[in-house]
């Protein structure tokens, strides 16, 4: 039987994904609460707007850019990113 | 400040969603393990394959039939649909 469905929680229960794997590969599917963070990655990963948009200031970028629901980017492994929400989002983010 | 971030969980954790509420109105994301589920609805239900692929057999229908990745189905409220899951699949569920 595949593994279960964990659920992590981040940043005091703003942010919250659920870990899942197929044929896509490895993934988590959440949302995150209106607020600015920061993350860090360990793999690429690629992050796709599912509901909502996210304002994204990418590794060595200096603007900030707004994604919308189908959107997506790509921030390569053990890079920081910083993220502004205006508005409950959901996301998909693939790990490669 | 906005609601939280409820996590819920079905057939015996098989499978867990996450509520929120957005400018595209209320919803939850989610995932589904493998497995075959009978869903019934309250409200009209607006469902996208976020990742995997759904098999659905729609409310007076006959035959299954599979949505892929950015595909969605419609289900009126007060009316039950079937699901086969055949990979861990991630979903958007709006609601109306």
């Amino acid at each position: 039987m595949s593994k279960g469905l964990t659920v992590n929680s981040y940043f005091e229960d703003q942010v919250k994904s659920i870990a899942l794997e197929n044929q896509e590969g490895v993934s988590t599917v959440g949302a995150m609460m209106v607020g600015d963070y920061e993350f860090a990655t360990s793999k690429k990963e690629y992050m796709t707007v599912v509901s909502g948009e996210l304002t994204v200031k990418l590794p060595r970028e200096n603007d900030w850019k707004t994604f919308s629901k189908g959107e997506s980017f790509i921030v390569e492994a053990n890079q920081a990113f910083s993220v502004q929400v205006k508005q409950t989002t959901a996301y998909l983010c693939r790990y490669e």
